[in-house]
């Protein structure tokens, strides 16, 4: 399990959320409150667009609440899209390509979850991601592989969508190794324009996911920041948000069905 | 605050200890038990006796609970005498050289504690290093720079005494400051013969420090590595404890009086 | 392009042949004096085989120059066979998953060299690997594929001809891809009793491999440790060595021969 | 020995210069033309002014050339104002503590050069320190010394006079310790919006450094960027240049008569 946080809207430095709250990233870090892994410090990432066409990465080894560099680098940079991710490894090893977030042109994605028997399947796996994009296959996570899977799922054409068939067709990999859970899912993935995230299990423990809306945008973060808690609402299950600028709008997200569709 | 511990005996792998313990070094870097400090992953550090003449150090910056390298060479590795610790900074950077155990020619030292006002004193402390030994200064820690100040007074002559006495300087060197707490210490050291341990503070709170006599050998240990408290002995503070093999010999440790000696 | 070096025989310190020669590896890996690539920074490994049944392995992502571990390992680390590698990637990343020397059970392997349109053919790689290894899958470098390409082909059972039926397959591969060189390989292996190497191009750019006899062993290296070169012997082209001990045989070493058999 | 380069001038992006040149640092990083010391792979740095009122920095030990983060950040991140550093060790250790530059308040400064007798000098150097800013003594290098020597000096308020005395400072200590090369320096510094670089040694072998005057800046650097050489003026040794935008003025740089001075 891992946690993260996204911000879209009025451009800020990303210190103030990934360091200057009392439960910042980096606190969930060394103490998450919300969910099985108090610890995160199996590396982090971070990924902001810039004026640049394609987004910026940061990412590193270490525990995020002792690299120099994090600090540095989020107290100076300031975006109206950022993405930013602290990592508990379910088993892979801990490496700067195993870090999130992922990237592929204007895209980026990170992920918080598991999918049951992932040694079984990771072949498999590796299988379907798509041949053009394999040269992006940069670690071993499966999140990574969702999110490329996703990529040849039409991610540009309906981000929603594809991203629910890709995470079906993994959920169906771990349904056939008969290893529980089948899917649990959380993530957040931008291409530079608009901000989504998803919340999906195939059980009834479906990874925390909030949002809060601010007056400048929108954040979404696996949990509240502060004890502001009548402020921050939970993200259902089986749903999916989408953000431009300071606008948000709900959608199901249902892998499940799109699974069966053709 | 750190964790550390040390064994003294008959050749053993190092993973029986480091790694494969009810409440192992590698399960007190995420979750120490006694201490302000549950998570100690701020780098660690190993040393053992070969049969080459200095002891042979591995030290790396990541948590201990990641470094697939620690797991290779603690499970391949025997050592009649040998020391590891994992480190939680107190305010210098996590690199190397701040690493423990710190080395200087048949000798390695290891510390869990703080000296108050560290940042007001550590230019004096620096100066406190015995000049023909500044060259062996790698790092920024106080636990490094007492080590040093420690051979300057003649650890090679008489371990404990020396031990304290460069104790002592430091915490006159504290009390100067006037910040508070102005000595906890807790260490073991060896010269690849004998191991020592010793356990003080300038107020109420030494830091933990427990060893259990085994068939073949004495563990030392910041806290017990299994549920079979009666086997643990806590060392009383203001007490040096010294180990030849299975030997056990204990002493009093009285930096304090040390300090007003000639 | 990487530089590598392994010794079979009586026990001995790994740095007398690591770092203490004129042309030691380390120096290599500043300043390789065959071959295309002199700098060889990418990261390094260790293989040795210690009185536990596996080899223990170290690996690290900096220069082999500047890390003070492996320093400090090969100094007081003493073992009849083990390997050792300095890595120039070619295009992954540099982590420690991408280090050599890759191990499964008893063996370890470790090579120099490279397969035509590697991006192109990386997820066929990927799928001929037994999905029974696929789990050890770490890194992303054709190498380690190629050696778990071998381990399906049958090295406990022909440690020549598995090898050689695996780089046929991948080589094969390379063909279809249509990018030049479509082999270049060279590479050391071992189950702990026996030490392997092999050199072999499909054109006529093998990369360089070497032994020297002398009275306790064999050394392989990529290029002479120093400028006794009447001492060291060429191996040709299309050929592999096996040593057990200080015995040496000499096998042909043809790919593409057995990938036409059944 | 290292390498640097900086820019005065309009905001441009960072990869311009540190990347996408013909001699580009990072090329320098693999294969210097100028100086002792071809390989500079121990680590790099890089500090640029943001909308912020201090220097953001990021540096890391790997060598510059493999480092995923650099190619990132430099490509997204454009500054009128900007140091970059890649590292050859003289001795100290590889870490971010020891990478240039080094920064303190709006300052930031970078270094190339020795002073003799390095190991000798060390704790004088680290005893002239003034008390109040030994605190932000992080490494073990001259280079960091030199800086807070010179701060203490008064950078403030004679930015170049300060830096000389600094120099003289600790050249003085190297002739006392009798070990040659008493002094070779050429350096970088900023405070945001002046530029200055001094190039001095006592002997003949002043470190290289050139500039460039460029339509909208000047860029100072260890060597010439192109093959352009009319284009690129030596500075002379004895020399310091300010920069203001693309004002450029010159002025003499004596450490020696500045040593004597009261």
């Amino acid at each position: 399990m891992c946690r993260f946080l996204a911000w879209s809207g009025a451009p800020r430095y990303l210190d103030e959320l990934v360091l200057n709250q009392e439960q910042s990233l980096v606190a969930q870090s060394r103490n998450a409150l919300i969910g099985k892994t108090a610890i995160n410090a199996d590396g982090f990432g971070l990924a902001w667009y810039s004026d640049r066409n394609n987004p910026c990465f940061y990412k590193d080894t270490h525990p995020a609440w002792s690299d120099a560099n994090l600090k540095q680098l989020t107290h100076h940079t300031r975006s109206g899209l950022f993405l930013a991710h602290v990592r508990a490894s379910t088993g892979t090893a801990t490496s700067r390509n195993n870090c999130h977030p992922f990237g592929y042109g204007r895209w980026c994605f990170m992920h918080n979850g598991q999918a049951g028997g992932h040694d079984a399947i990771r072949q498999q796996l590796d299988g379907m991601i798509p041949a053009s994009l394999y040269g992006d296959r940069l670690g071993a996570t499966e999140s990574e592989a969702i999110f490329l899977i996703a990529l040849g799922e039409g991610l540009d054409q309906n981000p929603i969508a594809a991203m629910a068939r890709a995470v079906a067709r993994v959920e169906s990999l771990s349904r056939d190794s008969g290893a529980l859970p089948f899917m649990r899912f959380a993530a957040c993935w931008s291409d530079g324009e608009r901000l989504f995230a998803a919340r999906y299990a195939s059980d009834r423990h479906a990874p925390s996911l909030f949002y809060r809306k601010c007056k400048t945008g929108i954040i979404i973060s696996s949990e509240p920041l502060d004890a502001d808690n009548g402020e921050w609402i939970e993200i259902a299950a089986g749903t999916a948000i989408e953000t431009q600028g300071t606008v948000l709008t709900s959608h199901p997200f249902a892998p499940g069905v799109a699974a069966t569709s053709p």
